[in-house]
């Protein structure tokens, strides 16, 4: 347990809730790297922080809410990825092709390194928990808001309804997004890091009516 | 059994033995469909059909190579049907949105309707089992036959290099091939069926430099 922990945990009601919680997520994100997410319960998670079971029960209601946090701070991590690899980026085409590379870089880096946390964005892809659908809405948003400031430069065709045309660029960048299809896609995707992101620009390019 | 499954048997052997092959397969078939590939063993198959077990093993060497049979069996009707409707159709344009729309359906279908032999088409995606390999690269290649005839023909561009381009699109095509990443897409796919294929005829056609 971190020293900051350990003070909000001795101070008022309010903090040492927040640190019990935080105590609780950090055994937990530990555990689940060590042991897998699908085979780690509660009790389990208890017993380690020396809790018992009732009382980590009182503030997460299952295994399924810790796992929410853990995977809405893994998911967010990625997200600060890209908002930072985007910052000074002015150009439409490169701010697509940085949200590309980034988002399947740290994907592919999340599933090779740490296969264990892996399982528990599995889960909330598969069953779609509240912070994965929370996570695809916000990037199906920053690729519509990006291909329409390139409509907006002239960089990008307008002849096309923009939102069927940002769903279908979503649509193409989606299965890398998603922690259960990446794997299988991978493989390919090495083979020309850079080919999907290049046919979607083609596909945007303005042209001559 | 339908003509395209006794075909994809072993030829060359004697007909008797050809004879206790399809039997064995349609009892697979039929074992598989109903208790799913994981749970069913080569000692409950044997059972059903009344063979000792290591009677089977005369004609299949594990259960793997009893499914990749089914497996064969399926991925070719799946391919007739595209080369069905593919057949009469000249414009490219229009074959490249066949083989999205057919191949999608297909797959969509097999996994709506049949998941206890989905389970088999997962298993051979995920250890990538030869028949499911072989299968990819037939795709693949006639993916990238129908964009060197749009080529010749010039409906697409002949600017970017052939082997880049087709395996480009034959990448946003992929994840609905595969029967793993396929079920995590079709809810997207749903929305707008046609869009994915209208983005890459974008990024395909020819235009003035």
């Amino acid at each position: 347990m971190s020293t900051s922990t350990s003070a909000a945990l001795d101070a008022g009601r309010g903090p040492a809730e927040h640190g019990v919680r935080t105590q609780i997520i950090e055994a937990a994100t530990a555990h689940f790297s060590h042991y897998g997410y699908d085979k780690t319960t509660v009790s389990d998670l208890a017993k380690a922080i020396g809790f018992s079971k009732a009382y980590v029960y009182k503030f997460f209601s299952s295994k399924q809410a810790i796992g929410e946090v853990i995977c809405a701070n893994c998911l967010s991590q990625i997200e600060s990825e890209v908002h930072q690899a985007l910052q000074g980026v002015q150009a439409p085409a490169e701010r697509l092709r940085l949200l590309f590379t980034v988002f399947v870089e740290a994907g592919l880096r999340l599933f090779l390194q740490d296969r264990r946390l892996y399982e528990i964005a599995v889960a909330a892809a598969t069953d779609q928990w509240p912070s994965a659908q929370a996570y695809e809405g916000r990037i199906r948003q920053l690729v519509e808001d990006i291909i329409k400031d390139g409509r907006a430069s002239g960089a990008f065709e307008s002849t096309t309804p923009l939102e069927d045309t940002s769903r279908a660029v979503y649509q193409v960048l989606l299965p890398y997004l998603n922690p259960v299809t990446l794997p299988h896609l991978a493989p390919l995707h090495k083979e020309a890091p850079s080919a999907l992101q290049e046919l979607v620009l083609r596909s945007l390019e303005s042209r001559p009516q």
